[in-house]
Protein backbone atom coordinates (compact mmCIF):
# COMPACT_ATOMS: atom_id res chain seq x y z
CA UNK A 1 0.00 0.00 0.00
CA UNK A 2 1.16 3.48 -0.59
CA UNK A 3 2.42 5.40 2.56
CA UNK A 4 0.27 8.29 3.91
CA UNK A 5 1.11 10.65 6.85
CA UNK A 6 -0.91 12.74 8.82
CA UNK A 7 -0.31 15.18 10.85
CA UNK A 8 -2.26 16.96 13.82
CA UNK A 9 -0.75 20.41 14.93
CA UNK A 10 -2.51 22.41 18.09
CA UNK A 11 -3.30 25.80 17.58
CA UNK A 12 -0.33 27.49 18.99
CA UNK A 13 1.85 26.40 16.18
CA UNK A 14 -0.27 27.58 13.20
CA UNK A 15 -1.27 30.69 15.00
CA UNK A 16 2.25 32.42 15.01
CA UNK A 17 3.66 33.42 11.35
CA UNK A 18 7.52 32.11 12.35
CA UNK A 19 6.43 29.32 13.78
CA UNK A 20 3.88 28.38 10.95
CA UNK A 21 5.87 29.39 8.43
CA UNK A 22 8.70 26.21 10.12
CA UNK A 23 5.96 23.73 9.86
CA UNK A 24 4.40 24.42 6.83
CA UNK A 25 8.21 24.11 5.08
CA UNK A 26 8.78 20.99 7.26
CA UNK A 27 5.14 19.47 6.60
CA UNK A 28 6.45 20.31 2.62
CA UNK A 29 9.32 17.68 2.97
CA UNK A 30 7.35 15.25 4.62
CA UNK A 31 7.74 11.91 1.34
CA UNK A 32 4.59 10.45 -0.05
CA UNK A 33 0.64 11.60 0.52
CA UNK A 34 0.23 13.64 3.45
CA UNK A 35 -3.06 15.60 5.55
CA UNK A 36 -2.67 18.16 7.89
CA UNK A 37 -5.19 18.46 10.88
CA UNK A 38 -5.22 21.84 12.89
CA UNK A 39 -6.75 23.24 15.73
CA UNK A 40 -6.95 27.73 16.27
CA UNK A 41 -8.53 27.82 19.78
CA UNK A 42 -6.54 30.61 20.64
CA UNK A 43 -7.32 32.58 17.91
CA UNK A 44 -10.88 31.57 18.37
CA UNK A 45 -10.70 33.07 22.11
CA UNK A 46 -8.97 36.32 20.91
CA UNK A 47 -11.59 37.13 18.18
CA UNK A 48 -14.38 36.25 21.04
CA UNK A 49 -12.77 38.69 23.04
CA UNK A 50 -12.57 41.31 20.63
CA UNK A 51 -16.34 40.53 19.87
CA UNK A 52 -16.98 41.05 23.80
CA UNK A 53 -18.12 37.45 23.76
CA UNK A 54 -17.26 34.91 26.32
CA UNK A 55 -15.53 32.18 26.30
CA UNK A 56 -17.29 29.24 28.49
CA UNK A 57 -15.02 26.38 29.40
CA UNK A 58 -15.68 23.37 31.29
CA UNK A 59 -12.82 21.04 32.22
CA UNK A 60 -11.01 22.40 29.55
CA UNK A 61 -13.66 22.27 27.05
CA UNK A 62 -14.96 25.33 25.00
CA UNK A 63 -18.73 25.00 25.54
CA UNK A 64 -20.24 26.17 21.82
CA UNK A 65 -22.90 28.39 22.02
CA UNK A 66 -24.46 29.66 18.28
CA UNK A 67 -22.53 32.98 18.71
CA UNK A 68 -19.10 31.05 19.10
CA UNK A 69 -20.10 28.74 17.27
CA UNK A 70 -19.85 31.22 14.12
CA UNK A 71 -16.39 32.61 15.49
CA UNK A 72 -14.66 28.68 15.71
CA UNK A 73 -16.24 28.48 11.69
CA UNK A 74 -15.04 31.94 10.95
CA UNK A 75 -11.59 31.20 12.83
CA UNK A 76 -11.41 27.61 11.90
CA UNK A 77 -13.01 27.31 8.58
CA UNK A 78 -11.56 30.90 6.92
CA UNK A 79 -8.64 32.36 8.92
CA UNK A 80 -6.79 29.29 10.10
CA UNK A 81 -7.51 27.31 7.51
CA UNK A 82 -7.03 29.42 4.09
CA UNK A 83 -3.56 31.12 5.72
CA UNK A 84 -2.54 27.59 5.38
CA UNK A 85 -3.58 26.58 2.05
CA UNK A 86 -2.41 29.84 0.72
CA UNK A 87 0.91 29.21 2.16
CA UNK A 88 1.08 26.02 1.21
CA UNK A 89 0.21 26.99 -2.37
CA UNK A 90 2.92 29.12 -2.27
CA UNK A 91 5.53 25.88 -1.84
CA UNK A 92 4.15 24.39 -4.38
CA UNK A 93 1.92 21.70 -1.98
CA UNK A 94 -1.69 21.23 -3.71
CA UNK A 95 -3.33 22.25 -0.66
CA UNK A 96 -7.35 21.54 -0.27
CA UNK A 97 -9.14 23.10 3.09
CA UNK A 98 -12.08 21.33 3.87
CA UNK A 99 -14.20 21.22 6.93
CA UNK A 100 -16.15 17.75 7.28
CA UNK A 101 -19.21 19.54 5.49
CA UNK A 102 -17.64 19.78 2.28
CA UNK A 103 -17.95 16.77 0.19
CA UNK A 104 -20.13 14.98 3.41
CA UNK A 105 -16.30 14.15 4.53
CA UNK A 106 -17.23 13.78 8.49
CA UNK A 107 -20.42 13.42 9.71
CA UNK A 108 -20.74 14.01 13.19
CA UNK A 109 -23.37 13.60 15.96
CA UNK A 110 -24.30 16.57 18.17
CA UNK A 111 -23.12 15.56 21.47
CA UNK A 112 -25.88 14.63 23.83
CA UNK A 113 -26.76 16.40 27.37
CA UNK A 114 -25.69 14.69 30.33
CA UNK A 115 -24.51 16.78 32.69
CA UNK A 116 -22.90 19.52 30.70
CA UNK A 117 -24.88 21.27 27.38
CA UNK A 118 -21.60 21.45 25.43
CA UNK A 119 -23.69 23.22 22.61
CA UNK A 120 -22.81 22.62 19.11
CA UNK A 121 -20.25 20.38 19.77
CA UNK A 122 -19.68 17.00 17.03
CA UNK A 123 -18.50 13.23 18.00
CA UNK A 124 -17.32 12.00 15.24
CA UNK A 125 -20.01 9.26 13.48
CA UNK A 126 -18.14 8.53 9.75
CA UNK A 127 -15.60 9.41 8.02
CA UNK A 128 -15.42 8.99 4.03
CA UNK A 129 -12.27 7.67 3.96
CA UNK A 130 -12.87 6.60 0.33
CA UNK A 131 -13.67 10.17 -1.27
CA UNK A 132 -10.64 11.39 0.84
CA UNK A 133 -8.24 8.81 -0.57
CA UNK A 134 -9.41 9.55 -3.92
CA UNK A 135 -8.86 13.12 -3.69
CA UNK A 136 -5.54 12.41 -1.93
CA UNK A 137 -4.76 9.81 -4.81
CA UNK A 138 -4.84 13.01 -7.19
CA UNK A 139 -2.25 14.55 -5.29
CA UNK A 140 -4.16 17.01 -3.43
CA UNK A 141 -3.43 17.16 0.03
CA UNK A 142 -6.18 17.81 2.23
CA UNK A 143 -6.12 20.18 4.97
CA UNK A 144 -8.65 19.62 7.90
CA UNK A 145 -10.35 22.20 9.93
CA UNK A 146 -12.04 21.76 13.35
CA UNK A 147 -15.24 21.18 11.90
CA UNK A 148 -18.06 18.67 10.69
CA UNK A 149 -21.53 18.66 10.06
CA UNK A 150 -24.69 16.70 11.57
CA UNK A 151 -26.40 16.67 8.07
CA UNK A 152 -29.36 19.06 9.20
CA UNK A 153 -27.71 21.97 8.27
CA UNK A 154 -25.65 22.90 11.22
CA UNK A 155 -21.83 22.91 11.81
CA UNK A 156 -20.99 21.08 14.73
CA UNK A 157 -16.87 21.97 16.61
CA UNK A 158 -14.87 19.39 16.46
CA UNK A 159 -11.88 18.14 18.64
CA UNK A 160 -9.13 18.16 16.58
CA UNK A 161 -7.41 15.33 18.19
CA UNK A 162 -9.83 13.32 17.10
CA UNK A 163 -11.11 14.21 13.76
CA UNK A 164 -6.99 13.60 13.12
CA UNK A 165 -7.42 9.82 14.66
CA UNK A 166 -11.09 9.07 12.80
CA UNK A 167 -9.31 10.13 9.78
CA UNK A 168 -6.32 7.95 10.22
CA UNK A 169 -8.68 4.90 10.97
CA UNK A 170 -10.87 5.62 8.23
CA UNK A 171 -7.65 6.13 5.37
CA UNK A 172 -6.19 2.97 7.01
CA UNK A 173 -8.21 1.21 4.19
CA UNK A 174 -6.28 2.91 1.47
CA UNK A 175 -2.88 3.48 2.68
CA UNK A 176 -0.42 2.42 5.07
CA UNK A 177 -0.80 5.47 7.43
CA UNK A 178 1.63 6.85 10.23
CA UNK A 179 -0.36 9.58 12.18
CA UNK A 180 1.60 12.11 14.44
CA UNK A 181 0.06 13.88 16.80
CA UNK A 182 2.11 17.27 17.53
CA UNK A 183 1.74 18.30 21.26
CA UNK A 184 4.13 20.70 24.03
CA UNK A 185 6.48 17.87 25.07
CA UNK A 186 8.49 16.01 23.36
CA UNK A 187 6.53 12.65 23.56
CA UNK A 188 5.62 10.58 26.45
CA UNK A 189 8.51 11.21 29.44
CA UNK A 190 9.60 8.55 31.88
CA UNK A 191 10.74 11.53 34.15
CA UNK A 192 8.65 14.69 33.38
CA UNK A 193 11.92 16.52 34.65
CA UNK A 194 14.15 15.49 32.43
CA UNK A 195 14.04 16.92 28.60
CA UNK A 196 15.76 13.53 27.62
CA UNK A 197 13.57 10.83 29.35
CA UNK A 198 11.20 10.94 25.96
CA UNK A 199 9.78 6.89 25.78
CA UNK A 200 10.72 6.29 22.59
CA UNK A 201 8.54 2.87 22.17
CA UNK A 202 5.60 1.82 23.52
CA UNK A 203 3.87 -1.23 23.05
CA UNK A 204 0.23 -2.08 24.71
CA UNK A 205 2.44 -4.26 26.87
CA UNK A 206 4.51 -1.24 27.92
CA UNK A 207 1.58 0.88 28.43
CA UNK A 208 -0.31 -1.25 30.24
CA UNK A 209 3.44 -1.45 32.59
CA UNK A 210 3.42 2.52 32.57
CA UNK A 211 -0.09 2.98 34.24
CA UNK A 212 0.71 0.53 36.84
CA UNK A 213 3.84 2.25 37.98
CA UNK A 214 2.21 5.99 37.58
CA UNK A 215 4.50 6.48 34.87
CA UNK A 216 1.85 7.33 32.93
CA UNK A 217 -1.18 8.94 34.05
CA UNK A 218 -3.93 12.18 34.06
CA UNK A 219 -4.43 13.25 30.38
CA UNK A 220 -1.93 11.00 29.11
CA UNK A 221 -3.80 7.93 29.20
CA UNK A 222 -6.71 8.54 27.33
CA UNK A 223 -4.26 10.35 24.63
CA UNK A 224 -2.31 6.31 24.50
CA UNK A 225 -6.10 4.52 24.70
CA UNK A 226 -6.69 6.94 21.61
CA UNK A 227 -3.70 6.06 20.00
CA UNK A 228 -3.71 2.43 20.87
CA UNK A 229 -7.52 2.05 19.36
CA UNK A 230 -6.07 3.94 16.13
CA UNK A 231 -3.35 0.85 15.94
CA UNK A 232 -6.34 -1.59 16.27
CA UNK A 233 -8.28 0.06 13.40
CA UNK A 234 -5.14 -0.44 11.06
CA UNK A 235 -3.24 2.60 11.64
CA UNK A 236 0.25 1.59 10.89
CA UNK A 237 2.23 3.67 14.02
CA UNK A 238 1.11 6.71 16.10
CA UNK A 239 3.74 9.01 17.09
CA UNK A 240 3.33 11.70 19.79
CA UNK A 241 6.07 14.56 19.24
CA UNK A 242 6.69 17.94 19.83
CA UNK A 243 5.26 20.64 17.17
CA UNK A 244 8.92 21.44 15.84
CA UNK A 245 9.53 17.41 15.23
CA UNK A 246 6.41 17.09 12.52
CA UNK A 247 8.43 13.98 11.21
CA UNK A 248 8.46 12.53 14.30
CA UNK A 249 11.84 11.35 14.49
CA UNK A 250 11.99 12.19 18.50
CA UNK A 251 9.12 11.62 19.87
CA UNK A 252 7.02 8.54 21.18
CA UNK A 253 6.09 5.93 18.68
CA UNK A 254 3.37 3.78 19.67
CA UNK A 255 2.58 0.47 17.73
CA UNK B 1 -21.64 18.75 -23.97
CA UNK B 2 -23.00 18.35 -20.56
CA UNK B 3 -24.60 21.37 -19.16
CA UNK B 4 -23.61 23.55 -16.52
CA UNK B 5 -25.52 26.12 -14.78
CA UNK B 6 -23.14 28.65 -12.83
CA UNK B 7 -25.08 31.01 -10.32
CA UNK B 8 -24.12 34.11 -8.71
CA UNK B 9 -26.22 35.63 -5.69
CA UNK B 10 -25.12 38.28 -3.71
CA UNK B 11 -24.47 39.03 -0.15
CA UNK B 12 -28.06 40.57 0.68
CA UNK B 13 -29.91 36.94 -0.06
CA UNK B 14 -26.96 34.71 1.61
CA UNK B 15 -27.10 36.92 4.55
CA UNK B 16 -30.45 36.78 5.90
CA UNK B 17 -32.23 32.79 6.63
CA UNK B 18 -34.89 32.78 5.19
CA UNK B 19 -33.78 33.98 1.92
CA UNK B 20 -30.83 31.76 2.06
CA UNK B 21 -32.84 28.84 2.61
CA UNK B 22 -35.30 29.80 -0.08
CA UNK B 23 -32.13 30.32 -2.75
CA UNK B 24 -30.72 27.01 -1.61
CA UNK B 25 -33.70 25.27 -2.24
CA UNK B 26 -34.09 26.46 -5.74
CA UNK B 27 -30.45 25.70 -6.37
CA UNK B 28 -31.10 21.93 -5.46
CA UNK B 29 -33.96 22.18 -7.81
CA UNK B 30 -31.33 22.95 -11.05
CA UNK B 31 -31.29 20.29 -13.29
CA UNK B 32 -27.80 18.88 -14.48
CA UNK B 33 -24.42 20.50 -13.16
CA UNK B 34 -23.93 23.57 -11.57
CA UNK B 35 -21.67 26.32 -9.17
CA UNK B 36 -22.90 28.79 -6.91
CA UNK B 37 -20.87 31.88 -6.43
CA UNK B 38 -21.63 33.67 -3.23
CA UNK B 39 -20.64 37.40 -2.17
CA UNK B 40 -20.83 38.28 1.52
CA UNK B 41 -20.33 41.88 1.91
CA UNK B 42 -22.82 43.14 4.19
CA UNK B 43 -21.18 40.89 6.96
CA UNK B 44 -17.82 41.42 6.48
CA UNK B 45 -18.99 45.15 7.26
CA UNK B 46 -20.94 44.19 9.93
CA UNK B 47 -17.71 42.27 11.80
CA UNK B 48 -15.55 45.08 10.76
CA UNK B 49 -18.04 47.59 12.50
CA UNK B 50 -18.23 44.76 15.72
CA UNK B 51 -14.66 45.05 15.77
CA UNK B 52 -13.81 48.42 15.84
CA UNK B 53 -12.46 48.41 12.24
CA UNK B 54 -13.15 50.97 9.71
CA UNK B 55 -14.76 50.41 6.15
CA UNK B 56 -12.67 52.34 3.59
CA UNK B 57 -14.76 52.27 0.54
CA UNK B 58 -13.71 54.35 -2.64
CA UNK B 59 -16.37 54.13 -5.76
CA UNK B 60 -18.43 51.68 -3.90
CA UNK B 61 -15.44 49.72 -3.35
CA UNK B 62 -13.70 48.02 -0.49
CA UNK B 63 -10.01 49.05 0.49
CA UNK B 64 -8.59 45.81 1.59
CA UNK B 65 -6.17 46.38 4.31
CA UNK B 66 -4.70 43.62 6.38
CA UNK B 67 -6.97 43.80 8.91
CA UNK B 68 -9.99 43.97 6.48
CA UNK B 69 -8.30 41.48 4.36
CA UNK B 70 -8.64 38.65 7.53
CA UNK B 71 -12.07 39.90 7.84
CA UNK B 72 -13.20 38.88 4.21
CA UNK B 73 -11.66 35.44 4.65
CA UNK B 74 -13.36 34.97 8.17
CA UNK B 75 -16.78 35.81 6.96
CA UNK B 76 -16.53 34.91 2.88
CA UNK B 77 -14.38 31.25 3.57
CA UNK B 78 -16.09 30.60 6.73
CA UNK B 79 -18.90 31.93 8.19
CA UNK B 80 -21.22 32.63 4.48
CA UNK B 81 -19.15 29.59 2.80
CA UNK B 82 -19.72 26.94 5.63
CA UNK B 83 -23.11 27.61 6.33
CA UNK B 84 -24.19 27.31 2.56
CA UNK B 85 -22.56 24.16 1.92
CA UNK B 86 -23.69 22.34 5.35
CA UNK B 87 -27.54 23.73 4.34
CA UNK B 88 -26.85 22.37 0.82
CA UNK B 89 -25.44 18.89 2.58
CA UNK B 90 -28.93 18.90 4.54
CA UNK B 91 -30.67 18.53 1.13
CA UNK B 92 -28.58 16.17 -0.28
CA UNK B 93 -26.41 18.69 -2.81
CA UNK B 94 -22.66 17.76 -2.49
CA UNK B 95 -21.67 20.70 -2.23
CA UNK B 96 -17.68 21.61 -1.60
CA UNK B 97 -17.07 25.10 -0.64
CA UNK B 98 -13.96 26.84 -2.20
CA UNK B 99 -11.49 29.81 -2.51
CA UNK B 100 -9.57 30.15 -5.47
CA UNK B 101 -6.30 29.32 -3.21
CA UNK B 102 -7.97 25.34 -2.82
CA UNK B 103 -6.35 23.31 -5.16
CA UNK B 104 -5.06 26.52 -6.79
CA UNK B 105 -8.53 26.95 -8.79
CA UNK B 106 -8.64 30.65 -8.95
CA UNK B 107 -5.37 32.56 -9.28
CA UNK B 108 -4.70 36.49 -9.32
CA UNK B 109 -2.79 39.19 -9.43
CA UNK B 110 -2.99 42.10 -6.63
CA UNK B 111 -4.42 45.00 -8.20
CA UNK B 112 -2.00 47.41 -9.29
CA UNK B 113 -1.70 50.44 -7.38
CA UNK B 114 -2.53 53.43 -9.40
CA UNK B 115 -5.01 56.77 -8.30
CA UNK B 116 -5.99 54.56 -5.51
CA UNK B 117 -4.45 51.43 -3.53
CA UNK B 118 -6.95 48.72 -3.00
CA UNK B 119 -4.84 46.40 -0.74
CA UNK B 120 -5.21 43.31 -1.18
CA UNK B 121 -7.53 43.18 -3.63
CA UNK B 122 -7.13 40.05 -6.46
CA UNK B 123 -7.43 40.60 -10.35
CA UNK B 124 -8.05 37.03 -11.76
CA UNK B 125 -5.35 35.92 -13.70
CA UNK B 126 -6.66 32.20 -14.53
CA UNK B 127 -8.98 30.26 -13.58
CA UNK B 128 -7.85 26.19 -13.49
CA UNK B 129 -11.01 24.92 -15.55
CA UNK B 130 -10.09 21.48 -15.81
CA UNK B 131 -9.35 20.81 -12.07
CA UNK B 132 -12.53 22.43 -11.41
CA UNK B 133 -14.52 20.30 -14.37
CA UNK B 134 -13.06 17.07 -12.88
CA UNK B 135 -14.89 17.55 -9.75
CA UNK B 136 -17.84 18.65 -11.50
CA UNK B 137 -17.78 15.16 -13.09
CA UNK B 138 -17.67 13.73 -10.31
CA UNK B 139 -21.00 15.23 -8.61
CA UNK B 140 -19.67 17.82 -6.55
CA UNK B 141 -21.10 21.21 -6.45
CA UNK B 142 -18.44 23.86 -6.44
CA UNK B 143 -19.46 26.84 -4.14
CA UNK B 144 -17.22 29.87 -4.55
CA UNK B 145 -16.00 32.30 -2.37
CA UNK B 146 -15.17 35.64 -3.59
CA UNK B 147 -11.44 34.94 -2.56
CA UNK B 148 -8.65 34.31 -4.55
CA UNK B 149 -4.55 34.07 -4.01
CA UNK B 150 -1.52 35.29 -5.42
CA UNK B 151 0.68 32.30 -5.37
CA UNK B 152 2.75 34.41 -3.08
CA UNK B 153 0.92 33.01 -0.11
CA UNK B 154 -1.53 35.92 0.41
CA UNK B 155 -5.65 35.18 0.04
CA UNK B 156 -6.77 37.64 -1.77
CA UNK B 157 -10.72 39.54 -2.16
CA UNK B 158 -11.94 39.35 -5.32
CA UNK B 159 -15.38 40.58 -6.94
CA UNK B 160 -17.91 38.18 -7.15
CA UNK B 161 -19.53 39.02 -10.38
CA UNK B 162 -15.74 38.72 -11.93
CA UNK B 163 -14.90 35.15 -10.19
CA UNK B 164 -18.33 34.11 -11.64
CA UNK B 165 -17.57 35.39 -14.95
CA UNK B 166 -13.97 33.76 -15.33
CA UNK B 167 -14.62 30.69 -14.02
CA UNK B 168 -17.87 30.35 -16.61
CA UNK B 169 -15.33 31.36 -19.07
CA UNK B 170 -12.63 28.18 -18.04
CA UNK B 171 -15.14 25.74 -18.04
CA UNK B 172 -17.37 26.93 -21.30
CA UNK B 173 -14.34 24.36 -22.61
CA UNK B 174 -15.65 21.42 -21.16
CA UNK B 175 -19.59 22.66 -20.11
CA UNK B 176 -22.70 23.93 -22.34
CA UNK B 177 -22.30 26.82 -19.75
CA UNK B 178 -25.13 29.18 -18.51
CA UNK B 179 -24.46 31.83 -16.72
CA UNK B 180 -27.04 33.65 -13.84
CA UNK B 181 -26.14 36.94 -12.57
CA UNK B 182 -28.68 37.81 -9.23
CA UNK B 183 -29.28 40.98 -8.66
CA UNK B 184 -31.52 43.64 -7.01
CA UNK B 185 -33.67 44.03 -10.14
CA UNK B 186 -35.79 42.22 -12.00
CA UNK B 187 -33.34 42.27 -15.23
CA UNK B 188 -32.05 45.26 -17.35
CA UNK B 189 -34.99 47.20 -17.42
CA UNK B 190 -36.63 49.29 -20.86
CA UNK B 191 -38.01 51.60 -18.30
CA UNK B 192 -36.94 51.81 -14.53
CA UNK B 193 -39.72 52.52 -13.11
CA UNK B 194 -41.75 50.25 -14.72
CA UNK B 195 -42.24 46.84 -13.39
CA UNK B 196 -42.95 44.94 -16.22
CA UNK B 197 -40.31 46.51 -19.02
CA UNK B 198 -37.95 43.75 -18.65
CA UNK B 199 -35.90 43.66 -21.85
CA UNK B 200 -35.86 39.60 -22.44
CA UNK B 201 -33.27 39.38 -24.54
CA UNK B 202 -30.17 41.41 -25.81
CA UNK B 203 -27.99 40.77 -28.73
CA UNK B 204 -24.88 42.64 -29.59
CA UNK B 205 -26.48 45.07 -31.93
CA UNK B 206 -29.57 45.45 -29.94
CA UNK B 207 -26.68 46.32 -26.94
CA UNK B 208 -25.33 48.89 -29.08
CA UNK B 209 -29.02 50.47 -30.14
CA UNK B 210 -29.94 50.52 -26.18
CA UNK B 211 -26.85 52.44 -25.21
CA UNK B 212 -27.21 54.53 -28.27
CA UNK B 213 -30.52 55.75 -27.07
CA UNK B 214 -29.40 55.76 -23.02
CA UNK B 215 -31.68 53.38 -22.02
CA UNK B 216 -28.74 51.16 -21.19
CA UNK B 217 -26.04 53.42 -19.14
CA UNK B 218 -23.83 54.01 -16.03
CA UNK B 219 -23.44 50.88 -13.74
CA UNK B 220 -25.41 48.19 -16.90
CA UNK B 221 -22.87 49.06 -19.46
CA UNK B 222 -19.69 47.73 -17.77
CA UNK B 223 -22.32 44.62 -16.62
CA UNK B 224 -23.39 43.74 -20.25
CA UNK B 225 -20.08 44.35 -21.87
CA UNK B 226 -18.69 41.26 -18.83
CA UNK B 227 -22.09 39.64 -20.32
CA UNK B 228 -20.84 39.54 -24.10
CA UNK B 229 -17.21 38.51 -22.93
CA UNK B 230 -18.74 35.66 -21.66
CA UNK B 231 -20.18 34.74 -24.65
CA UNK B 232 -17.33 35.81 -26.87
CA UNK B 233 -15.10 33.12 -24.57
CA UNK B 234 -18.09 30.40 -25.34
CA UNK B 235 -20.43 30.90 -22.82
CA UNK B 236 -24.00 29.97 -24.33
CA UNK B 237 -25.99 31.97 -22.55
CA UNK B 238 -26.07 34.92 -19.49
CA UNK B 239 -28.85 36.05 -18.05
CA UNK B 240 -29.04 39.03 -15.59
CA UNK B 241 -32.06 38.80 -13.11
CA UNK B 242 -33.56 38.69 -9.50
CA UNK B 243 -32.30 36.57 -6.84
CA UNK B 244 -35.66 35.18 -6.44
CA UNK B 245 -35.47 33.69 -10.16
CA UNK B 246 -31.83 32.02 -9.83
CA UNK B 247 -33.49 29.61 -12.33
CA UNK B 248 -33.22 33.05 -15.01
CA UNK B 249 -36.50 32.43 -16.30
CA UNK B 250 -38.07 36.04 -15.95
CA UNK B 251 -34.74 37.92 -16.31
CA UNK B 252 -32.36 39.23 -19.32
CA UNK B 253 -30.88 37.31 -21.30
CA UNK B 254 -27.90 37.71 -23.32
CA UNK B 255 -26.59 35.83 -26.04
Amino acid sequence: MEKLTIIKVGGKIVEEDASLQQLLNDFAQIEGHKVLVHGGGRSATKLAEKLGIETKMVNGRRITDKETLDITVMVYAGLVNKKIVAKLQEIEINALGLTGADMNIIRSDIRPVKEINYGFVGDVKQVDGKKLSLLIREGIVPILAPLTHDGNGNMLNTNADTIAGEAAKALALYFEVKLIYCFEMKGVMADITKEDSVIRDIDRQKFEELVKTAVVKDGMIPKLENAFDCITAGVKEVTITQSTDIKGINGTTIH
